[in-house]
């Protein structure tokens, strides 16, 4: 599995006679002229001399395929480059490259299956694609001798994906855990520092355009999911899709989760986890407790943050711009250059075939864990609640009692902080909990990192 | 001036008959079996199944030059292997890629000049070499078409020489600022967070192996200005020595810079700074007070990381160890296996000819100070200190005035925070203020960023 593959199929076009090779301009066909794709424009269109100074490349832009020719733009383009012919600009003989800024699985699917089949290399940032159908497109690549680039699917503006398929490609690495949805860390920051309730913070990030009208797919964990398949592809050469991901949102975190969280000096945080142990592969998207003095735990509002660990480099953390339009077309800038030279160099960046390591299940998988319950204020109950932790052999490392409210309650408030524990057996614990009498109350089970 | 230029001299060794394009092992010479050394040997060693597997390249390590061929060593090495000719190394029939991990500037100056002279790829992690002499050594590196790669030099275990050369390489970057020296971050977050005296923790930090018994280099800033005029070079492809940076260090820092600082909610971090604008450079290395809710602020002990400022993409922040045998080592492998790929491809990373941008003088820099004085507690004294900066045009962000000490003591203490201001006109306001008959000290004037 070669990292580096000499082209097997003609990259470029023949219709003027010309080689690839020479010196002229590399004709990018652009799909959409939304958000990104118009950054995108601007950048090549502002660019272009600082590009040809530290690069030696020029990149025209030959065509770009929007919905309606009509709409306002931000960018100006000359009405010869624009087209709503998508399938002709994929296969076209005046571009050189494609750069797919649609999003979705479809069209961009087969719209990227048909511009790699014609040899054309594609720049993308969907997400989506590469987390659902990537292996079926890597492979297309490889077979015609073409780039597959899509530093802006994880991350924004964060150089992720450079860094993991090239500059640390020799690197064993062990766990990759990022912050990498805007939406839900600045809600969970301002659930943090102002003391704001879920509710009220989702509605301030939908007024301020970091939450669409419908938040499920950021706050119920399923778009860092896609994030984290593409992360432990990446990452470790496996065969990972976003199916794959276990996913538990932020839409259960309340007041009680941030304060209990402070108190132990840490901060919750939605996180992407890929973890590699013993061939196997663990990936999931969970709330997490990070302590204060984590590399994770400054990363605060709509930013992006990307924890490393390798064997020799150890930690390394990438912080960023996770969305929005520039952010997201600097990298794909960077991958148009990448792919540009490797054209006119006539090769390309293979992602290898991935392997299939087996996916742990959650069940399966070792975290600590911080836990809540609200109990009768009794003798004897602290024994009984510890007991059902014993019973599962999930071994206690802190526990803290206190009484709530006033004298005539009867309450008193247990928290508990597990040492890592396999996920089943926490489960079956707090099954047993909840049943005992004496409870009242079971609050949320957090995971906690750095334990 | 590309960024990707075909190889014009031939790099391989022509003993066998073999083309490097064929699948043999690349053989690797290794100058220097040191920390580092040692540390890039057992990666090779132990790693080789996991490298191939990754890039479909096989490394050998076909030299070793060490100074005592029967010193102990961490790593089991052939006799047939070692040797203390390292003048054959650079040139030998039987050696792809050369990797320097001696450091000074000779006599690796001149073995690394051979090595590229005879066509052949060099990896290097020396910060004297690069910034002190980098030029010629790349313009070398061009002339034969073969690689000079760097990327641990600086900040060790960061991929961060990687990430301006390739992903932001089309990204306009305004500045670079970076934490880049370990030892001074060690001392002052011990200073900040255990409220310990500079001398004594400098002492701790010599015992524990972090600081040097000269300490000279770390703390008086020069290793951070070599780091920094590599920084420069990289990120805005201009020409810049260790020689241009201007440097202050850490051992005037004190209790009260540390105190003052948190006081504001900042923390002092030495950083090494490069701006661009208007065409020119800036470049120095100086303590500043950095803002708590800046990502620069969490990085602690001897943990390095570098802050990003681009157009397009926006803040970057890369987080890692910057020193260290593994993390150094780690990051030398990231360079060998991307030469190793490009000789295979037959071609090279150009760094293009450096641009002799003006570098702007210390002088005329504009950065925001904290400065402290003592001063008699009497009328009129405050409109003296605050009169001596409007006459040289220093704007008064904020000014705090106590009293210290005990009702005889008559002193009072003053703390102003000036918006940028030009690096000059600040000095002037210090002689101007510290003539005034009213005033009893002059404490350190400190930079602060964020602002």
């Amino acid at each position: 599995m070669p990292g580096a593959v000499e082209n097997t199929a003609s990259p470029a076009s023949s219709d003027t006679g010309r080689s690839i090779g020479e010196q002229r301009p590399l004709r990018v066909g652009i799909l959409g002229c939304g958000h990104v794709g118009a950054a995108l424009v601007a950048l090549l269109q502002r660019d272009a001399a600082h590009l040809g100074g530290r690069t030696g490349l020029e990149l025209e832009i030959a065509r770009v395929a929007v919905r309606n020719l009509s709409a306002e733009r931000s960018v100006e383009l000359p009405p010869s480059v624009l087209t709503r012919d998508s399938e002709s600009l994929v296969t076209a003989d005046d571009v050189d490259i494609v750069v797919e800024a649609m999003g979705g699985i479809e069209p961009a699917r087969h719209l990227t299956t048909a511009a790699l089949g014609a040899g054309k290399p594609v720049v993308t940032a969907n997400k989506e694609l590469i987390a659902n159908v990537g292996e079926e497109l890597f492979a297309l690549a490889e077979d015609h001798g073409v780039d597959l680039a899509f530093e802006a699917a994880v991350a924004g503006g964060i150089p992720l994906i450079g860094v993991l398929r090239h500059s640390l490609i020799g690197e064993r690495i062990t766990r990759v855990m990022g912050i990498v949805n805007g939406t839900t860390n600045f809600i969970l920051t301002r659930m943090t520092e102002h003391g704001a309730d879920y509710a009220e913070v989702l509605g301030e990030a939908q007024r301020l355009g970091y939450a669409e009208a419908d938040p499920t797919a950021d706050v119920e964990g399923s778009d860092a999911g896609a994030k984290a398949a593409i992360l432990a592809m990446t990452a470790f050469g496996a065969k990972v899709v976003a199916g794959d991901v276990h996913q538990e949102g932020i839409s259960r975190i309340g007041r009680r989760d941030i304060v209990a969280a402070a108190r132990m000096g840490h901060v919750i945080k939605l996180l992407a986890v890929a973890e590699r142990q013993n061939g196997e592969i663990a990936v999931r998207v969970h709330p997490a407790m990070v302590p204060l003095d984590h590399p994770l735990a400054s990363v605060r509002d709509a930013f992006n943050a990307v924890f490393l660990e390798g064997e020799a480099v150890g930690d390394v953390m990438l912080y960023g711009r996770g969305a929005g339009g520039f952010p997201t077309a600097g990298a794909m800038l960077g991958d148009l250059i990448r792919v540009a030279q490797n054209l006119r160099r006539g090769v390309c960046d293979s992602f290898g075939p991935l392997c299939a390591a087996r996916l742990r299940p959650i069940d399966e998988t070792f975290t600590a864990y911080h836990l809540q319950f609200d109990v009768a204020d009794a003798p004897g109950v602290l024994a009984a609640v510890s007991g059902a932790f014993g019973q599962h052999g999930v071994s206690i490392r802190s526990v803290e009692q206190t009484t709530r409210g006033g004298a005539t309650d009867d309450v008193a408030h247990l928290e508990f902080i597990t040492h890592r524990a396999r996920e089943a057996d926490v489960a079956a614990t707090l099954r047993d909990v909840r049943e005992l009498s004496v409870v009242r109350r079971v609050g949320n089970a957090i995971r906690v990192i750095g334990e």
